[in-house]
């Protein structure tokens, strides 16, 4: 069954933290819709030009089955929004019980869904103290399974992410 | 009096953050010390290349009198160091109250200190919420003195940050 994937992200995303784990959802028939601030073409940090589907302000999160965050410097980025929409967008993923896929930087963004308390992570080191601030409980793995919340730490790491992400959307 | 100031910044620093702070504290007669990870040229956002007096695994926090952290992408990045180099460098000025000067994301690397609890701090609003569940008390202010800890938010604010910084530094 087709299931709708959204994608946050803005430019100096890592770019093959958002085309590789596109690509797997694509091969198993599931439609990624690119979603940014503005709308507008996103720059990749190796150099991507990547067109948004969508801008953050004309969609809505019940709209999409399961929520994809690549990591770069796209995550803090959206967190400067200043209505905060990228969080709230996030929130109704973990409230639903949806899946969610946040490599590298990417869970640093679900600090601000303020729904991470006990839930178990993984991340880039450099977010780390952030999430444990938040209250989740951070391990260094290649991928963290919480129920449908699965995060891995660096682009190394894609192989087991992606592998996850089709077992989760094939439930 | 002149005082040793440590910088610790890395590529994709916030130009200015680094410049205007560092013009100011010379001007008042100090020295300002460049600390990198590697002891390498820095790269700056907006294309500046920062000479570094020394690499971090060569200089003691004890040594300076004050710590300047500029913002940009730079503290993400230093936060990645295996061995938590910057976290514990930083540490020592705010165990030992001695100045603390961070603007923009700067404050987000004073997370890694594990000393920030009941500070009050300003930064740009993208760490707002690592700062708060670091347990800092976050206002949305030009400049926020809290003893010697002293944060902005961004360059827009560098008026009244150069100012602070030169008061603190008088005393």
């Amino acid at each position: 069954m087709t299931k709708n994937i959204a994608v946050i992200m803005t430019d100096l995303v890592e770019d093959i933290e958002y085309t590789s784990p596109k690509e797997t959802m694509e091969q198993e028939g599931h439609k990624v819709d690119l979603i940014s601030p503005e709308g507008k073409t996103v720059e990749g940090k190796k150099g991507g030009q990547f067109e948004s589907d969508h801008a953050i302000g004309d969609v809505s999160a019940s709209d999409y089955d399961a929520l994809l965050i690549p990591g770069g410097f796209s995550p803090d980025s959206l967190r400067g929004d200043k209505e905060d929409r990228f969080g709230k967008f996030a929130a109704h993923f973990l409230e639903n019980d949806k899946p969610v896929f946040a490599i590298c930087h990417g869970p640093q963004l679900l600090v601000d869904t303020n729904l991470l308390k006990d839930r178990h992570v993984t991340s880039v080191k450099n977010v780390k103290n952030d999430l444990i601030n938040a209250g989740a409980n951070w391990d260094d793995k290649a991928l963290e399974v919480c129920g449908n919340l699965v995060t891995s730490r660096t682009p190394a790491d894609l192989d087991e992410f992606n592998g996850e992400i089709k077992r989760q959307l094939a439930q």
